[in-house]
């Protein structure tokens, strides 16, 4: 028998697969299903990079999610599924704890659908479709606002009437997932630091910053929802809110308007004019897209000062994101601002790719982690069927 | 002959006055239309602060101001008026000095409203009413935009596609006349900190801060609108985008109602359901109330470290405003938390309302300087009629 669990992350076009052993951290298989729709494609592949044939029905979440399931049953044909996993956008207010879902658990997700309409509909449709394909398999949530509930009041809500706080207009912060991962790995490699104040970076093409004490997260930029904070490759991060007031007043646009400029025509690819994607712009050498990258640069700049107060000091960087694991450029130049809060990347080792960055003598730590959202899922699963919970 | 300039600042509902005389700091008489309408009421004082009998038609601001001249010419009969100087919200993106209103100016003022509806159309009105009165007169309009308007690029975008920008929609910072006295005062009185890192903390019912490096506004924590960055009594500051989406997409509501939510029903009244005045809050010892002043200096210390990585340290906090020139309370609680970046009260020197409140050994100092937005104004209505432009 290969007894595994399967994690499953489902975008708006996307489809994220995984397929994990009983314990250990690296997947028997990984895969992506992209575009679902019409133009769907599927890939497979082993945990020797091998390639896993893969084909089936990519119109939809659910057909990508069998076909996947179908190549891996055909690849380990004793495969016995203990539990699936899922990555979902918004746990609400209470939340600060995977859960195995059952009907009232579902019901109760749902109506948290109106604080995050782009995602958590997609993110039920996944589990829905999971229940049906797999009836006897306890599926269990991993929400990616749950890592934040231990912030406190001042981070927690906005200066607005009380009302809307009470109906859930909260700053939730999201990539808790991510966050979770890295607050575990600083635990285990560098205790001293994890005990400490820690800004976690993870940029991507969605990005936000938080700030972790002792493993616990004490303030995010990202807010209420998934547009608040840094810019993303094609979401704006911070805007003033008179901007939307204009919008609406002035240009007559409506939400979901207003919605798609924010979420799909901003960020880098909105000041570049040319793309969503960093190593496009870094190879672009136009002044629009260098102008996208001072913006992003120096917004992560602004914000690792504004989290350093919410922690009352920094004892380390963390990067982590397709950005900040990979892009020495972005890298050495948000820190190169940086040394008044005693930052000081050695460039022989931030070139290499190092896990440790700072140069030896800097007062400040910056560390490059490659997170793993995929394995902080995969662990609630293995743990939710009683399954010995792994040190995080 | 009396000669002199006058000063004018009007709210949506207020109007505040003074008369200079042709050179010095200190005015001749300075005065309050407040609840301008049918419960109109004008209070004015002279330099020794007595009562100046005040009368007239309080239902609109040109007759609040033409009330005042008429109080001031019963006090000094021989008043001959040289220049009348206006504030005025907005300057648009690239006025960086005062400049003498004729009708193109004016023209090219009204194109701006769209930018801060709620307040440029009021500062034009009294400018109108101000040539009706005076024909003869130079009419000097000072912008709360102008100061910021050597800021980077990446201060004066937002991740927004270029047409925006192009557009207009960039982030002015306001409080300019503020930050120009301050920088003034600090020029005069501390140049070695002028020409360093200074963060400057304009706290009243309008709240903002702003990075000055060699007297130069780098970044400021207002942006597009009046609304963003700081809390303030009923604003909301900082919002993230996707609040302003839910309301709209999910609670239907209008731009307009919106607009008063954020500007009129938030900040330290939303949170505290209480008062909008910090004084209040202060005494009031409840819950709520406590809870909006945690959130406002936490707040403010956020901004203080965002915008300390935006000049890339410190070597100064000034406190200003309504709030910053006498809460001692909630610039202790503001600092105690900022020791990171070597900021350190000395409480003695911050209950006695002192200049220089840090401690002898801090390494950043923090200061007390009550602002002077009149005088401001009124040099400048004092060089634009070639009176000797003092040093500022």
């Amino acid at each position: 028998m290969t007894r595994a669990v399967l994690t499953l992350n489902a975008g708006s076009s996307s489809l994220k697969v995984a397929l994990f052993p009983e314990a250990g951290d690296l997947p028997l298989a990984t895969g992506l299903a992209d575009k679902v729709g019409p133009d769907g494609v599927l890939h497979l592949k082993d945990a020797a990079g091998g390639t896993i044939a893969a084909a089936g029905d990519l119109t939809t979440h659910a057909g990508a999610m069998e076909a996947a399931i179908a190549s891996f049953r055909a690849q380990w044909p004793d495969l016995d599924l203990l539990a699936i996993g899922h990555r979902v956008v918004h746990g609400g207010a209470d939340r600060a704890a995977p859960v195995t879902v059952d009907d009232a658990v579902l019901t109760d997700l749902e109506r948290l659908a109106p604080f995050a309409p782009l995602h958590q509909p997609h993110n039920l449709a996944g589990i829905r479709a999971a229940i049906d394909a797999f009836p006897g398999v306890p599926q269990v949530a991993c929400f990616d606002t749950a890592f934040h509930r231990s912030h406190p009041f001042v981070n927690d809500t906005f200066a607005l009437p009380r009302a809307l706080y009470d109906e859930g207009v909260r700053r939730y912060g999201f990539h808790g997932l991510s966050y979770d991962y890295i607050a575990g790995e600083l635990a285990r490699t560098a205790p001293h630091l994890a005990e400490g104040r820690v800004v976690v970076a993870h940029l991507g093409n969605g990005a936000s910053m938080c700030g972790i004490q002792n493993g616990r997260s004490v303030a995010s930029t990202m807010g209420f929802s998934a547009l608040d904070g840094l810019p993303m490759g094609t979401r704006s991060g911070q805007v003033d809110p008179g901007v939307l007031l204009y919008l609406m007043d002035q240009k007559g646009m409506s939400a979901g308007q207003i919605s798609d400029l924010l979420y799909k025509q901003s960020g880098l690819l909105g000041l570049s004019g040319l793309s969503n994607d960093m190593r496009t712009l870094e190879a672009a050498n136009t002044p629009h897209a260098a102008e996208a990258i001072d913006y992003f640069v120096f917004r992560c700049q602004r914000e690792v000062g504004a989290l350093a107060a919410a922690l009352g000091g920094i004892d380390a960087l963390v990067f982590c994101g397709g950005i900040g694991e990979n892009s020495r450029q972005v890298r050495a130049r948000i820190c190169e601002r940086l040394g008044w809060m005693g930052i000081e990347i050695d460039h022989a080792k931030n070139a290499g790719n190092d896990r440790v960055i700072s140069s030896d003598l800097a007062r400040t730590s910056v560390l490059v982690i490659p997170t793993n959202e995929e394995l902080v899922i995969a662990r609630a699963a293995r743990a939710a069927v009683g399954l010995t919970k792994e040190a995080a």
